[in-house]
């Protein structure tokens, strides 16, 4: 009996030292995820608006080539950065400028959120979760998939249909500055509604009250 | 007797005859409402468009100048126009290619429905409707109200939230094109939400399935 005894409560500590270890570990995860800040974006050039909306379309093929820092500083800023420092407006708008999107990107290396606020990226998982942001074959290997999620805590007092209309309006205006962004740079591009969107914010550890709304990839076209 | 069933039998003739002459007229409205030809839209120049997305913001006041057809032309092609004539794609994206959008335009002439196959509007009224399309004061006189207006007939066995989101989705893509169109063209624009629905699609006569999602203000900035 006093060897059971033994053996649980050595049980018992053993499994408290793993938990303080996995909290450590999360809690170093964490510390170490510092910002990735991202060069100043290019606020001028690219093609003729004209030229840019006769030639956007939607492309479902990718090559493997990564998009560089500056790349993805200009994408995410044309997309939904800051372009009035004085009034933290941005390059869309969004019903009543409750601003309720946030742009997250899954990349090979690790999922991020785009601050546009210090046009940085906050690492959220250390994980290429590019798989788990829709149903088709080619969101495997796209090199960026963006991930457009609605915060419906920011948007009290509508009514369902509202807060699903506006969140799909205020996705929709991003998700067009990402096409012409992408037709004007030379990259490919597809916004997408084909994913298990319950099981995607789960995987990336969203709240009850915020919701995935489109994804949209991104890359260079395959030759 | 006698003459209160003649003057009956007078009185039901004459409204036969009045409803016979409103169907007459409504009919020969309908025959006269020939379509509006468009100029072909400029496909390219504009300012490039890193510069139009710094510039892109919302503005609520107008001069009364009004817009030439040339630049009608191009604001509808920009916002909705077809860009790849061999398949009949469009400048911005919809949700499974269903283009189930339809922009109409209210002027001081009349309401008109922006046809992007033969890039024409087609008169709905003789009407000057601009007063309806918004509870805010300026969009009785901004030259051009556009309204969003979704087919969810085309949008079957999808949940309500669904239809909404796409709607709003696919609206806001448009709008999206609407803002740049305007930035680069020196035109002032602002997208709105606050307008009375019901109100405004029984004053245009839609059907049950159709739903005005967004309405968007176009004119030259007020000096």
């Amino acid at each position: 009996m006093k060897k059971t005894n033994t053996v649980t409560t050595c049980f018992v500590f053993t499994v408290l030292i793993f938990a303080g270890l996995m909290i450590f570990s999360t809690w170093a995860i964490a510390e170490e995820a510092t910002p990735v800040k991202l060069p100043p974006p290019q606020t001028d050039g690219g093609k003729p608006l004209m030229q840019v909306l006769n030639d956007r379309a939607s492309s479902r093929e990718f090559s493997a080539e990564k998009l560089s820092m500056q790349v993805v500083s200009d994408l995410l800023w044309a997309a939904w950065g800051i372009n009035r420092p004085e009034t933290g407006k941005r390059t869309a708008p969004s019903a009543r400028n409750r601003q309720e999107i946030d742009v997250y990107v899954a990349s090979e290396d690790a999922l991020y959120r785009y601050d546009a606020e210090a046009h940085q990226l906050i690492p959220v998982m250390n994980e290429d979760i590019r798989a788990d942001t829709g149903k088709q074959e080619f969101v495997k290997t796209a090199p960026v998939n963006l991930i457009y999620v609605a915060d419906f805590s920011k948007v009290s007092g509508e009514s369902t249909e509202d807060k699903y209309f506006y969140a799909g309006a205020d996705t929709g205006f991003i998700s067009e500055n990402v096409y012409l962004y992408c037709t004007s740079a030379g990259l490919a591009t597809v916004v997408r509604g084909y994913v298990d969107k319950p099981a995607l914010e789960k995987k990336m550890g969203l709240g009850p009250e915020k919701k995935v709304t489109l994804c949209q990839s991104v890359g260079y076209p395959k030759e």
